[in-house]
């Protein structure tokens, strides 16, 4: 018996979302649609020049655990926060939507992680993460039953950018494949999937990582390619299950043997797209650790994220087990 | 020339905004609707049932000061916030609205006041506020030059709550009679109504106030009648002018000489009805410190309000004035 259907691994970071026009992220040199990597100074400045603003609880495979559990599964994470009042914050979040949440916090320095994240008319998120208690997760973080417990364990590449969480989830994925079980990771961002593009590819050749999910601009940029169709015959080679997420064009899973398209589901008003990958993530996961179909994992992936990108913020403000009830998907 | 359209003074409190179910505020023992005021004990016990929150800036003067701000008006704000992060965020929101806030905050002690806010299926918020560092504030910062500067001065009744704001409020009041302003308050809660019947009667009575806004419970609640006519009534005699929102029925403003209607706005899609009154209020004033006809005023609270309850939380997230122009109301 597994004790999780997901164990979900990644930077743990509250989000501060306000609204600015594409101007402002020119003034300010933020790279639209990235993850901008800052300082502490940096972070001050930005919020000193941020319009009104809400906090809620974010980080990519949080977001991930916080949607599978908001679908019924159960989904652990491991997670790096400080003891202040973001860190509060943090694991009340994700506790109160059920997720199982031990990770040691730090004892105030550095602070708990936050990312202001600006969202421009279009919907589009450009973010600007300071990573704070972060950098300090390795693997004397890894409890060893969580890892040998949960059917998959998901983590993200933005992993790779502090220092030591790789040695976390090098160990993690060991102690999850002794006990036959698999890992996933999702590629995060494009200048995250150039920055290490050696070590994920290794990760994935080396069969380290059995699923990988990716964007379409995530997965060119893994493969220095503008051609999709080239990147994705790549993808299939790589990894055991590849699924790529296209927008507005719906998702593709593909394995060796099969290539499974799926329809997007549509969208009436588009209003943040802060944590879509993210719950198409946990939609996905919820189905593929439940036996469904990969067509079936895809249309659960793609009405979370749909539900996400209709409200502020990445953590959904509704149930997703009765969305996909309702939708006929459970 | 004035400083300011509207000067609000308030309860400066961060909102934590969960969704529950009716049961759950049955066994909390929470009064749907209302505002309950808990101590920092159960403040915690609260924060551990609730499930995953989203913080923003509340308050409802304060809510109001942004709402004037977001219609394109110049607002300032008096409140008492403390050195802690929850009194960073209070503070950053505000003024990146364009609210002028100067209140000297407090050093750590006690921290920064939070309302945690359970909003049930159909939409309906109910409060349980710890008022922390709103204790407080007190004559001493009252900003004398705002409250001469401004064409209004706007207070919510729950100002009584704490020991000593009600002395500013008097201060304050008096500067804006002699510099020959008219100064505006909010009943605020029917609970509060009832528990400051006597005040809010004189301060009505006396003229320290000559606008003011209720609900028809809170009017209800002040007059102790089930007679919404003879409420009315007895409103009409003892204010200058007189606002009574009546939610999906639209609301309706008196003097001693008219009596003006005004509809509502249609909602398609109720979400949470925190801050619904103070931005009804906001829209108002905007209206009123323009010197537009009391049925445009309604017409712009009335817009303010309805989109307020189709977001989560009381600080809009859209331009109230790039709507109030879409609507033809600027």
């Amino acid at each position: 018996m597994s004790a999780y259907d997901v164990l979900c691994i990644g930077n743990a970071i509250v989000d501060i979302i306000a609204r600015c026009d594409d101007a402002f992220l020119v003034e300010n040199g933020i790279i639209k649609g990235a993850m901008n990597l800052i300082d502490v100074e940096r972070s001050a400045l930005l919020y000193e020049r941020m319009g009104p603003a809400i906090e809620t609880s974010g980080g990519s495979a949080g977001n991930t655990a916080a949607g599978v559990a908001s679908l019924g599964g159960t989904a652990a994470f491991f997670g790096k926060v400080s003891n202040d009042h973001l860190g509060e914050i943090y694991r009340h979040d994700i506790r109160a939507q059920g997720v199982a949440f031990d990770t040691r916090p730090l004892d105030g320095h550095p602070p708990t992680a936050r990312s202001m994240i600006f969202v421009t008319p279009d919907g589009e998120r450009s973010m600007n993460t300071y990573l704070g208690a972060c950098v300090e997760l390795g693997p004397e973080d890894v409890e060893e039953e969580k890892a040998r417990g949960a059917k998959v364990t998901y983590f993200e590449g933005y992993l790779w950018d502090p220092p030591r969480a790789k040695e976390a989830i090098r160990m993690t994925a060991e102690i999850a494949h002794a006990a036959g079980r698999q890992v996933a990771m999702s590629l995060s961002d494009p200048f995250c999937a150039d920055r290490y593009r050696g070590e994920f590819l290794e990760l994935m050749r080396s069969g380290t990582v059995n699923i990988v999910f990716a964007n379409e601009h995530e997965l060119l940029s893994l493969y220095q390619t503008a051609s999709f169709d080239a990147a994705l015959s790549a993808f299939r080679e790589e990894c055991r299950l590849g699924v790529v997420t296209l927008s507005e064009r719906g998702s593709i899973a593909v394995t060796r043997e099969e290539t499974v398209s799926i329809k997007p589901v549509p969208v009436e008003n588009l209003v943040d797209t802060t944590g879509a990958g993210d719950l198409y993530a946990a939609g996905f996961l919820f189905g593929y650790t439940h036996g469904r179909s990969l067509a079936d994992c895809g249309r659960l992936g793609s009405l979370a994220a749909s539900l996400c990108i209709q409200q502020i913020g990445p953590r959904l403000q509704v149930s997703l087990k009765d969305a996909a009830g309702q939708a006929g998907l459970l």
